[in-house]
């Protein structure tokens, strides 16, 4: 469907200038002279001649097809193009001109008009204010880019046409070329997702690389990122807009999830490798670009120097990566080849006087061995090092199906080397550390494609009562309640219904009602008032913990009761509340918030005092599968404490996941939600209960009415 | 007291040859070709001429004084090369031969022969087994570097002749010089703290770089780093050891506490900046080397694109610099001189199409702005963008006293305006989120400069009773037992003998007298058996909590007895422990390890079953002042949970430091202590208690003897 931005037949550049001054003029010229073969037209309201080429005073003069029109003029003057273009039957449209949106008010007006042109002749329309498309196949140069880049598999698009300028420059040193090439601007129609889906097919396109500032759609993103990743890497910077300012925080999740947590858990689900900056994005390129698989966890590293072995095997040591084991026979066949003071246990240190067959006996060596899955060779310039033999023999063991990533340090005396190595694409980074981060995002990547299950496991648990925690929503709202909390129809309640557990829990208005109506919950419990309009139970002696025996509730109610009615609270004063103290368990925190952009997300930590202090949780965005919440499970650093610690009871993963998904469903099915805290869920062995928890609602849903209704 | 290794007046080569392929004729060519401006003798066993020169066939043929011999010789050769050098009465020898400690035990005997020799005759000995040395100052290359540096402030010196030739390899090719450039090798004599010591007297160093694997004398380092790192910044590269086995852990502490985690005390303590890796160290230089002090955390960014901008902004909030905020007049002025899309907020964006002119108004505005203090100023290349001129302004504005790091982004078109930078020794990195982790660094060692306190404060307080602390261990070891807990004589009275608050307790041999004795504590009661042998006393029955009246206690202490009689334990059963719960307050961690080389680490951090899981703890090298203490408390990530979280007590600081000073000198005192973990220290705002705790004794220490007689 973007075909003809890609691979036109024919293409009119409107603005087109015999004056080198102007990018009308660049942008015609660079299509011109980098060998594009289909027809190329200029087009200049005042008409002339470029060249020896005509300028047409409008596309309508044209009177061959155009499949793709370069809009370069000043950006008051695009309405009216478009309309010209929609008349002439032109379908794709790259607007190059700035001055719309970026600048304010009267800029946005004109994006407006030009949409609803666009849209009246069904134009597709890429930009405004972008650098253009660059296709190196149909060796087309539709942009104002000063340089060509090379015919290559990685394709990539930004939305800041500066990055892009700063990375053609960059790729050109660097021996990297690009497929297609493609700077989004103000995304005024054709966004990010249009981008991956037509990626996702391209043949042309082995991995793609994107810089995002904003996402449009996030699920729609998600849907299309994921499709292209199951297929392809797809490697995105995506610079946060990092919260400066306070905001006002009513809940734990609320203070944990911030934006860029969510797009961070968006990008991971969809299975998107996140570099964390442009040079980890070029890093990373290069390893996906020339690489085979990394199928396993284990590297080799030959180094000819003990030092930088040392710091790489720190290096993978704090990575997911770990050095491979190397196999009996390959030790025995080192040690039988390599002089004595060789080091044949990896690192294997080829010693200072290595000249290039010491490194080739080790790497055929390490390739064929089965737990080695990925190679990283080291080399720093001493006195008989063979650099440009060494560069040359490791490219020639590019085929052996495991990933080789080298690193020759220094600078000059080994700029030849690296040349080589760069010509003959084996990933090359300056410092050792780099190769193992590339490793390790290509091992990640060989991982979610592995064990991607699409959207298998997400349909709906059916047992869940939708209805019931309906109705007390649909109340909460009704009296214009924020917040659920406990209390008569309370969070507990909505939790039960999505089959979280929680704590039993009973209430009497008079003591004998009290005592019996709390006999299934059992001691120890919590005693709470109930009375109306009471912020701080504690404070005005509303709670009692610790209550054994029906001597000690008796106590408890009356005192609550008479504490409640001297502090003021005379209504609901004589109901009270009981909840049985879990006094064993762990502490869970679980937490959930909505993301107009991307849908809710799911949190889960540590609990207690610990959810914020430590920040150690992970998340996901709903919905979670059993299978994923199991995973979240398994990521935060506290698994200790899982696993039974110190005479605390091992948690039960299944039940956990259990809850994770109800509460994953919930926040699915009322939108109206904003947030939900569950802290503590206390967990053992046989039970995960939640002990304390709130529903905070948003009053400004556009749903509610739905509901209410 | 190391002239002699820098500037000689006359150097002998011994092993000098005429083959071009011997490391003896590389050598000696080295200090002839690059300007070596004092004598210059060649030596080797079979006389001849090397060039024009006389060889002479020892050194006791040259008749002039010998300041420093190079020597070049085999292995086995030195140690009578270096009699004759005694003979000749020079002082001041390098070893560049390789072929002693790093082969085995032949070579380690060699060493020896060297050790006592050059003893006998006061030389000091670089190397074996290194590169040489290089003084820029007085022209002398002594290695078989095949290049000579230029001339410039920053000294380094390697463990690793390997890691010498990739840096300067990689200087050449960045425009970085060096003043003295010693590759230490074996350090069989010199070693690092010598190097220190010199190079913190040297006039001719601003900067020190190193590269370490390993250090001789841990506590010796300590004083020679700090003592050089308060008169100018030192940046190390210390590889460690990772340790990938298993090991016998017998505490917590043991368990935080790796060999590099001490190491890494040590070096902060000490003032020296850690670089993770030769990228970084290579980054800091840089900074280090070109920039005046950055006083504080504001920085302002000026950008000709908004995407680098952003990704900046969030590399700064993620590091401890901060988004400077513009004064009303820098503002001004920008909204004055800029064009209107200019963003005059920081990050300042003077947008693409921005000349030189954009830039230098800028960055003049900021520099004279008083809450800006240190500036990064990045470059994309755009049509109109000036990049070596820009290069050229921003190198006029480098004397005006606040520190500039610049990132033009891109390869060949920003190259020459790299070169400009380089040349005019303006920092410069190829990406934005280095720049900050550079002047981030350069703001920490400004801080760390202006508080540095020296040795005051770390004198002994006086309170502490050293006897009875002493006779507590004594007896341990009088009766080989390796670790102190609770009972009789316990790790409580140690503690309690360092200021430490420790648990209400007491104890009794029948019920009686423990009711009597137990009057003081106060209830509620943990009750715990004193039986001779019991490991395990919570699986037998031998203890309970809550106990919280008489009627309970008699219960508990009749119950405890009969079970663990039952249970087949009869010594000491009568016995029984009470202690007070302390159920408020905070749970700490204290720890403390002997290392051999650094002396004591001391842990802090949160306790109960957090302390291992979740990895949230600071450390310190003994002694630690009551004000190191603190800071120490103010490092560990829960803030919060001191503060006075939800509920919580707010722990008393003071008193918490006052622990971990008790603690350290406990550990100073006794060298015999192996590990202390102190887990939980209960803190209110009040008190802070050790409710649990042991001491293991190092059964091996030297210092046993001392003591037991």
């Amino acid at each position: 469907m973007l075909n003809n931005f890609f691979s036109p037949k024919s293409i009119a550049v409107i603005g087109a200038s015999h004056n080198k001054e102007k990018l009308g003029f660049l942008v015609y010229e660079n299509i011109r002279k980098y060998g594009f073969k289909g027809k190329l037209y200029g087009v200049n309201i005042k008409g002339g001649k470029i060249g020896t080429q005509k300028l047409y005073k409008s596309v309508n003069e044209i009177t061959g097809d155009v499949d793709l029109a370069v809009i370069v003029v000043p950006a008051i003057v695009v309405p009216s193009v478009i309309e010209e273009c929609g008349k002439k039957g032109i379908n794709s449209v790259i607007i190059i001109s700035a001055g719309f949106a970026e600048t304010g008010a009267n800029g946005r007006r004109l994006e407006e008009q030009i949409k609803e042109t666009a849209h009246k002749y069904s134009i597709r329309v890429l930009g405004p204010n972008c650098l253009g498309i660059i296709d190196s196949w149909s060796k087309m140069n539709a942009s104002f880019a000063e340089s060509m880049p090379d015919k290559m598999n990685i394709s990539l698009f930004s939305q800041s046409g500066a990055i892009c300028t700063a990375i053609l420059d960059w790729a050109n040193a660097n021996c990297i070329g690009f497929s297609r090439f493609i700077s989004l601007g103000n995304k005024l129609d054709v966004d990010e997702n249009d981008i991956l889906r037509f990626l996702a097919e391209d043949e042309k396109t082995g991995v793609v690389l994107g810089y995002l500032e904003s996402i449009h759609d996030g699920t729609v993103f998600m849907s299309a990122a994921k499709n292209l990743s199951l297929k392809k890497p797809f490697i995105v910077v995506k610079s946060g807009t990092t919260a400066q300012g306070a905001k006002s925080i009513s809940s734990h999740t609320g203070s944990i999830a911030g934006s860029d947590l969510v797009t961070d858990a968006a990008l991971k689900e969809s299975g998107v490798i996140r570099a964390g900056s442009l040079e980890d994005l070029f890093d990373l390129a290069k390893i996906f670009a020339f690489s085979p698989d990394m199928k396993g966890k284990g590297i080799a590293v030959i180094s000819n120097a003990g030092g930088p072995a040392v710091m790489l095997a720190d290096a993978i040591s704090k990575s997911r990566l770990k050095l491979a084991r190397l196999s009996d026979r390959t030790r025995k066949v080192l040690e039988e080849t390599l002089p004595p003071e060789a080091s044949v246990h990896n690192p294997i240190d080829v010693i200072g006087d290595a000249r290039a067959d010491r490194y080739e006996t080790a790497l055929d060596e390490v390739l064929k061995d089965e737990n080695v899955d990925g190679v990283i060779v080291v080399l720093t310039p001493q006195v008989m090092t063979e650099i440009e033999v060494t560069a040359k023999l490791i490219a020639g063991m590019k085929e052996r199906g495991k990933p080789i990533a080298v690193c020759f340090m220094g600078g000059e005396k080994v700029a030849l080397g690296r040349e080589i190595l760069e010509e003959k694409e084996i990933p090359s980074y300056d410092f050792p550390e780099r190769a193992v981060k590339a490793l390790e995002a290509l091992h990640e990547y060989y991982e979610f494609k592995s064990h991607a299950t699409g959207t298998q496991g997400t349909s709906r648990r059916v047992q869940f009562n939708k209805n019931k925690a309906g109705k007390i929503i649909q109340k909460a709202f009704s009296i214009n309640t924020q917040y659920i909390t406990d209390g008569e129809e309370s969070a507990f309640d909505v939790f039960d219904a999505y089959g979280i557990e929680t704590v039993k829990r009973s209430y009497g208005v008079n003591f004998d009602e009290l005592k019996e109506k709390s006999d299934h919950v059992g001691f120890p419990l919590a005693v709470k008032t109930c009375a109306k309009g009471v912020l701080h139970k504690t404070d005005i002696g509303g709670v009692k913990i610790g209550v054994r025996n029906d001597a000690e509730l008796q106590k408890a109610y009356f005192s609550i009761r008479d504490n409640v009615r001297r502090a003021g609270y005379e209504e609901g004063s004589d109901r009270v509340d009981v909840y049985k103290m879990e006094n064993d368990g762990v502490e869970i925190f679980l937490g959930a918030k909505k993301d107009a952009n991307f849908g809710p997300l799911i949190i889960f930590g540590m609990g207690g005092i610990f959810v914020e202090a430590l920040k150690d949780f992970s998340y996901r965005i709903a919905p979670v599968t059993h299978a994923e919440a199991k995973k979240m499970i398994s990521e935060i650093k506290s698994q200790k404490v899982l696993n039974g610690f110190r005479g605390m009871p091992e948690v039960n993963r299944d039940k956990l996941a259990d809850a994770i998904v109800g509460l994953s469903w919930l926040m699915l099915d009322f939108p109206e939600i904003k947030e939900i805290d569950i802290n503590p869920l206390k967990c053992t062995d046989k039970k995960c209960v939640a002990v304390d928890g709130k529903i905070i609602l948003d009053l400004q849903s556009s749903h509610v009415l739905e509901l209410i209704k």
